[in-house]
């Protein structure tokens, strides 16, 4: 099996997603090895000698995806016997062109506490776990957006994902059994109405991510889940909460469709 | 200002975290627009002509980093005035030559719930938030790793990224200043003794978090940030606990260091 090398001065985090990203594309499997924080000449020369014995070993050049800040680690690394996908300076020099102004390398300055806003994802975080599953409703000023559905629809995982991604302070709250004959929109919700944004999903789906929890339970019964979403669905409808179905929705395309649809700002990149 | 445009046919969260990386570099400021889910020739055509507005209005060509699966939408947005950089096929036609194999595009194959091992990280926030500050110790035995330290060092944000990034159960315990005259390893931490980590942090650095949370308390009063990190540090060396010290770490980093020292298997690249 041909290997994948992820390698960086800094935690290597770019290198890894985006190139398993491309990778993902090919009908082939590999053996993935990130290594992170090669920050000395040393280290450095080990990983070019650890590529060059998998080539050895395999008889396939090793893929090497890295992001070198520092220029002379980089051109060790460049200089194994790996075919290396340099992703920082394919595209340095010619947005160096364009911006008719010199880059400012700075090892870390991606995925590091330095980055500004840093202390905000930090903050979110917090946030999300104390105003997880409507807790503390009283500081739902704060909050840049209320995740609301029935339990088990992916708000928590979802407010998590914004605070920690992107520094949004989600909080959640879920409608349960007991208000479902009469659902109405709490009155502590219906104060920050433009916040709200329901999530719902398919009662087969619920039904089964129920039966993870609760085997054999009314609460995860497909007729109680039906119930359930059919009077939250009609709630967002008759109060104009925006929502999506989350069903075939990783909690990263729930994200990145809340903050499409409702711009919201974003403290991080 | 110049814009910077992240665009794709998926999430656009690979456009938009690798094509902030590169911009982070230059000394410059850019206003960032991000637009996921391009999914059509309508709605490509529409990115197209905001392209070609963000040029007239600024009289900068706006820079426009895409990952675009569907061949036929990329096509629309490179005719853009836009000064396009291709994160996808920039790559794949030199690893294709190299795997000599054609890739089998796809798209939503990043970042989906269709990855193989999406279920896994939900799965593992869910560990890792029914796991979080010595809840459940019975639970131990499925925690891939357990992070200790003292309040406020970092273990639950970090728990939660393992868990969210990589798919792995962090489970978290807390030494509490009550333990700590006569710190010892409880037997249930004892029993998992190779999944221990530890986390430690500057007395400075730990009384500032503890501030803001208890605004001069005991708590967070330096002697007693000293105290427990003195007890703890003391701990992990007689025990023979793996430690790193958080203070000038982001969790990225202080998770891609713990998946680099322990090598700990991760579910998602």
């Amino acid at each position: 099996m041909r290997t994948a090398f992820y390698i960086s001065d800094g935690t290597a985090i770019t290198a890894e997603v985006f190139g398993h990203a491309l990778l993902t594309l090919f009908p082939a499997q590999f053996e993935h090895i990130t290594l992170p924080f090669i920050e000395t000449a040393e280290m450095a020369l080990q990983v070019k000698q650890r590529i060059n014995d998998g080539y050895k070993t395999t008889g396939l050049r090793p893929l090497v995806f890295h992001t070198f800040v520092d220029e002379a680690l980089r051109v060790i690394i460049s200089q194994s016997e790996g075919v290396c996908y340099d992703f920082l300076n394919t595209f340095v020099e010619p947005i160096q062109h364009e911006l008719g102004m010199a880059p400012v390398p700075k090892t870390h300055r991606t995925h590091s506490m330095h980055e500004k806003t840093y202390d905000f994802r930090i903050d979110a975080v917090n946030y999300a776990l104390a105003n997880d599953d409507g807790a503390n409703m009283k500081n739902f000023n704060q909050a840049d957006i209320i995740l609301v559905g029935v339990s088990r629809s992916g708000k928590t995982p979802t407010s998590l994902y914004l605070a920690l991604q992107y520094g949004i302070k989600a909080a959640n709250y879920p409608f349960v059994e007991e208000d479902m004959t009469t659902l109405q929109l709490p009155s502590e919700l219906k104060k920050h109405q433009p916040k709200l944004f329901g999530l719902t999903i398919t009662a087969e789906r619920l039904s089964q991510i129920r039966q993870q929890r609760r085997p054999n339970s009314r609460y995860a019964s497909i007729q109680q889940c039906a119930l359930e979403l059919k009077e939250v669905e009609r709630l967002y409808q008759r109060e104009q909460i925006p929502f999506i179905n989350s069903t075939q929705l990783s909690i990263e395309e729930i994200s990145a469709k809340i903050i499409s649809r409702t711009g919201l700002k974003r403290q991080k990149y």
